[in-house]
């Protein structure tokens, strides 16, 4: 997770709202990566579904089933989709969202009756750091814009 | 939907899943695409995933608020999500999804409380043509696996 919270910093050097996620294999970082909606110009572009293209072309297959994913926040309903579709093994993420996760916070995506794939949830590594970085983005965010 | 029927259509030729999706802005079509998982080898490279950035690359902003997406099925829960990150103005689909359906079918990601985007939903264009493709699809891979 300190990986991830390393690209939560990446991305708002970049300007981007700070969120990281890695993807571990064999206990090797496959992909690492984080948000660029802002830079690519790209609603899909969130840290998850970055890294886990990478990792699933890192491994040559859509199936990421040995795979663990570490993310700074519960992924919302888009990302933890694609953790099902991807069949990815495990999710961790360090904060529930109670507005917009989507394995457990907002909705549980990975309680599905019919779907064929439910990940492992660990949840609440390093929340706190992970929280507040989050949270003074925006803040400074709010507070950049009302001088403006 | 007819233009999304075609994209469908190209994915089978290129032996993906007979999913087809196009973004319209202004009457136009800004974005086509079909599945490429297989071809990408990419779990998130749904038609839906590829048009949405396809268009906001085009519009030049991540919020397509003033676009339709028109799918062949019922967009699973992460293009589902998508549907809802881009802020899409409405989503047109052809039959619902009763196992994996993000909009209704099996989950209702629209309906989230505290989402701050709600797209407007239309379903039942072209339904029985889109439902028979995907349904054939499955078929002969069935019979192909079977004799293979």
């Amino acid at each position: 997770m300190q990986h991830a919270y390393n690209e939560a910093i990446s991305a708002w050097i970049a300007d981007e709202v700070p969120i990281g996620a890695v993807v571990v294999h064999d206990e090797n970082i496959i992909a690492s990566a984080h948000n660029k909606t802002r830079t690519q110009n790209d609603p899909t572009a969130h840290a998850e579904m970055i890294a886990i293209t990478i990792a699933a072309n890192h491994i040559g297959d859509w199936r990421l089933n040995e795979c663990k994913l570490f993310v700074t926040k519960e992924p919302c309903p888009m990302c933890s989709g694609a953790t099902i579709m991807s069949r990815i093994g495990e999710v961790h993420f360090s904060f529930e969202d109670p507005k917009m996760g989507g394995l457990g916070g907002a909705i549980s995506l990975q309680s599905l009756e019919l779907s064929n794939h439910k990940p492992k949830i660990v949840k609440g590594t390093m929340q706190e750091e992970c929280r507040s970085l989050l949270q003074a983005f925006f803040q400074i965010q709010r507070l950049g814009s009302q001088k403006s």
